[in-house]
């Protein structure tokens, strides 16, 4: 009898199960469900306003995705829940909410209904900066060794940020949960009935380390005395390996999914770290780079070395047996699409239309006429920050090269080749502390639909480019997961390296470097790396200067703003813009 | 009886008339023809194909200006020739173009209609830059003393470049012509019936210094041992000062025009130069920036300084008594133009369309709402090289600062400010070496019509700025210089300074600094001239090697073309783009 594995990948915006055959490897159903609460960025539910930079999550939400898509990929193919060994999920992360000792979510709590501290902290929500800032400096100060596996700096996305923004913010929300968990280990305590955290988002969000564990008493007191005790207080479960298994679908969850009672259920995983099998990475030097709005970078090592930069390196944090390292960048798709949205002409979005093309395809293909180094124009990729390697959130945009003869599709793809050239320079930083980089594998919608992009790419970092096979990368990888869970004895694999040679999917297509395009790169990249070192390492700290004066700006602006609503005439008569009045005077 | 003046402005399209009372200095009529060649840029009348970066012109538009706009303007205004008391001429410059020795121009002649060195060519076309390169490189050799005179280096635009441009590609051309004049020279000659050098483009355009003379035979002789006595053989005719009278009405003219015979005729002019007077302006330490698609500076001095980066300094030059330094910045309103063409949303253009509003006007109205500063932008006004201070057309356009936030106004204002940095930065240049600036003035379109962008000026700069009064300066300008040549014992005027203060024209805005804003552009100035140096004086050649980069791609892309062109088989078919080569050898 055929056997079948679901996996279940929890974006930002959805979550979607696709529903595997074991032996086949054969992506036989998928099914999506939009998040009914989508991303709560301005109030909650009941319209309880939300502070800047907030964005939170309904854990309501999660539990419809189980209830809805596991029945009808089960359906869509006509599979039998008999047939079903296993069920591996994937989070986005850091994703963290405070629960009750049973896995009662407090905003579950008629009490917590309207205090935004008992919901989910999505992994964008970011007002959690301050205490990110404060950490790093104790850290820092302290000496802890445990800064350099991430790259000398915490992210107020990470767990701890989040949860002393808590402390500080609601004392009283801090106390009442007994945890606060990933939102990708409460839902696989939801689906086993008994809780466990990963050794991903616990070794890359949440300081652990293998030998080592958590960061120690001392430093939590020196943060805050009240979080003293904070591992024993609210992270007080066992870390279980990515690979293993969580435990069994128990008799709640086979009602809410269709499951069969003991359906092998996998200790969870985070949606870019679970895309490494689905590609068939096997081992060492091998990157994988996940490509969306913004673009996160996997490799596996054989030892543990403190790169400059990256995001993490977590033993046992990707693969089984390997040093697993992350880095990212945060402008990916997120530039082009605002490139799109402000900066491309009229009479091309016309063009496009009458052709009856995306405006993104338009470009593309324009663009793909140029030849490399055409268009006289570099810029660096920091219009939402640098990851890695610079790990600066205050860095901004830059280009260069503009004439009076320059187009939008020279502009747009000025922009790919900048975050080609920032791939490169985390491989090139990668390499240089001792983690080598031998094959590149790219997954995502701009790796799957953008066949110039991927050849930029391979152009820039002169390496061939292989691309995954399925468009649901994450959920093929947390049904791999799935399989290793069951085990072979119930018809699924013993380890996640047996399992991804069958199930992984890479496509036919390779992008080979193109050595000629590559010599004129190679110059471009000099330009690029001259330009990155000299705005991003001290040299000239201007984009940081202009984000004072802005900062200051804004700020003046609103006051301004506080003194013409406080006065009784109008704004039109009396509060004229400074040029006005300027005029009127002279 | 009322007497009246008429000042005749020659534009890069068009040529326009102003009829002037002398008395009041009231603008009575205006008349406009575009001229029916316009510019000639791709080929000649008869089809004759031209090179790249040839702009030619052909001189009967500039007759048919004189037969069309000034019977037009007299009749407009019900005036008799009778009471026209004086006319002038300003024109566009280095405008130039070879005649015989009664003034016929070659290209009215059977036999060189076809040969496009026979026509006029225009102060745009550019196809000299390589006799210019050599020019300066010889001159530098030589240590030429002048050379310091047009801030060391003299432009393709000129008129010696242009002239060896000839003798060099139709050496039949060169011998065959008598005389090589400026278009503004010539268009008075065909008024008066003799010949006369202004000295203000003599000064400006053709290295002549009222002391020293032109070079010397020795250093034309070493450009090319046939030029030796070009001045005797093609220059040969008495330079007269501006502000003089160049002679009379002449009977062909007379019939031409109208006017009556006798009636006094200016020493002709450029266009820039001449709205000095028009704005009152009549002594030193007083900028006039005539804005448009670039920016002319002109300043007045009691002193010859050598300014690194001026475009000329000429005693005369400007107003009789004075030393006239000429400044510029190449890429003003061009730049807002390419702005809005390239780089402005679609959405932005369909909301201006639905509140009927241009769109420079709607992205002004969005731009004056931004405090100062709140872009977080900086740009340096590169898009077109730079022509004051740094004299180099090899640099490009730098924008640095955007954010997946950053909106086009921002850009737009940021490119708004990147001009006036600019202008403080030549001004600054003039105060550092001995030339004083206390006042400035603008004219021209965009003084004229952006109230955001005055201000922006005038908080940059910290200047008060005021603005002319009239929206044909040039003409009215010329119309002074009418007055003057025809002298107070006609009705007219003994000196430019008693007529422009009664012809010239101010309007009562002035543009006032704003201390508050001033303060903050204090701060943004600094990143600017840090960025201006850094990328503009040799401490990082990115933009150059830039532009290096893209002319061998260029090159590149016609080779390949030719090789494509060349084969049998269809493009589509085979000579597929690299994209598509390398996926299909994967």
């Amino acid at each position: 009898m055929t056997k079948y594995s679901i996996g279940v990948d929890y974006g930002s915006l959805s979550g979607r199960a696709v529903l595997v055959n074991v032996e086949t490897g054969e992506e036989l159903a998928t099914s999506i469900l939009e998040y009914p609460h989508a991303v709560m960025e301005t109030s909650l539910p009941d319209g309880t306003k939300l502070g800047v930079d907030w964005a939170l999550q309904h854990p309501q939400d999660y539990l419809d995705v189980l209830s809805h898509t596991i029945p009808d990929v089960l359906q869509q193919a006509n599979v039998s829940a008999d047939d079903v060994i296993g069920i591996g999920i994937d989070f986005t992360a850091c994703t963290v909410l405070p629960v009750k000792a049973d896995g009662t979510p407090l905003c579950f709590l008629d009490q917590y209904k309207s205090e935004p501290h008992a919901y989910v902290k999505l992994w964008k929500h970011h007002a959690a900066q301050d205490k990110a800032n404060q950490l790093n400096e104790i850290a820092a100060q302290m000496e802890e060794k445990w800064l350099g596996r991430y790259g000398g700096k915490i992210s107020s996305e990470w767990l701890f940020p989040k949860l002393w923004q808590i402390l500080d913010e609601n004392e009283t929300v801090y106390n009442e949960m007994d945890y606060f968990v990933e939102a990708a280990d409460w839902v696989v305590w939801q689906l086993t009935g008994q809780q466990t955290r990963n050794s991903c988002t616990a070794g890359y969000k949440a300081i652990w380390h293998k030998q080592e564990g958590y960061p120690n008493k001392e430093f939590f007191k020196a943060l805050d005395p009240r979080l003293e005790n904070v591992i024993e207080d609210k992270l007080n479960s066992p870390v279980k390996p990515i690979g293993a298994k969580a435990g069994e679908i128990c008799a709640k969850a086979a009602e809410l999914t269709g499951l069969k009672v003991g359906t092998a259920v996998a200790v969870a995983n985070v949606d870019a770290h679970v895309c490494v099998p689905a590609v068939k990475i096997d081992g060492a030097r091998k990157m994988l780079a996940i490509m969306g709005t913004s673009t996160c970078h996997m490799l596996l090592g054989d030892e543990e070395h403190e790169v400059p930069g990256m995001c993490g390196v977590v033993e046992d944090g990707i693969l089984p047996g390997y040093y697993g390292y992350e880095a990212g960048q945060s402008c990916v798709g997120d530039h082009f699409a605002w490139f799109v949205k402000n900066c491309v002409s009229k009479e091309y979005y016309e063009a496009a239309a009458s052709k009856g093309k995306d405006i993104h395809v338009y470009l593309t293909e324009k663009a793909s006429q140029l030849n490399v180094g055409e268009s006289g124009l570099v810029a660096l990729d920091w219009w939402n920050g640098n990851r890695s390697v610079l790990v600066d959130v205050d860095l901004t945009g830059v280009m260069i090269g503009m004439t009076l003869l320059t187009k939008p599709e020279e502009m747009y793809r000025a922009l790919i080749e900048a975050t080609a050239y920032g791939t490169r320079k985390i491989i090139e930083t990668f390499e240089q502390n001792g983690v080598p980089v031998d094959e590149f594998y790219a997954a995502g919608g701009i790796a799957e639909k953008n066949a110039m992009m991927m050849q930029i790419y391979a152009d820039v970092i002169k390496k061939p480019i292989r691309i995954s096979g399925s468009l649901q990368g994450p959920a093929l990888g947390s049904a791999i997961f799935g399989t290793v869970a069951a085990g072979s004895k119930n018809g699924g694999y013993d380890s996640v390296f047996e399992a991804s040679q069958v199930i992984g999917k890479l496509k036919d297509t390779v992008y080979r470097p193109n050595p000629e395009n590559s010599a004129i790169y190679d110059k471009l990249y000099q330009e690029y790396s001259i330009l990155h070192d000299y705005f991003g390492r001290g040299t000239n700290d201007v984009l940081k200067r202009l984000k004072d004066i802005k900062k200051e700006a804004k700020e003046l602006a609103e006051e301004k703003k506080g003194e013409c609503e406080g006065h009784s005439f109008s704004v039109e008569d009396k509060c004229l813009t400074k040029v006005e009045q300027n005029i009127k005077e002279a």
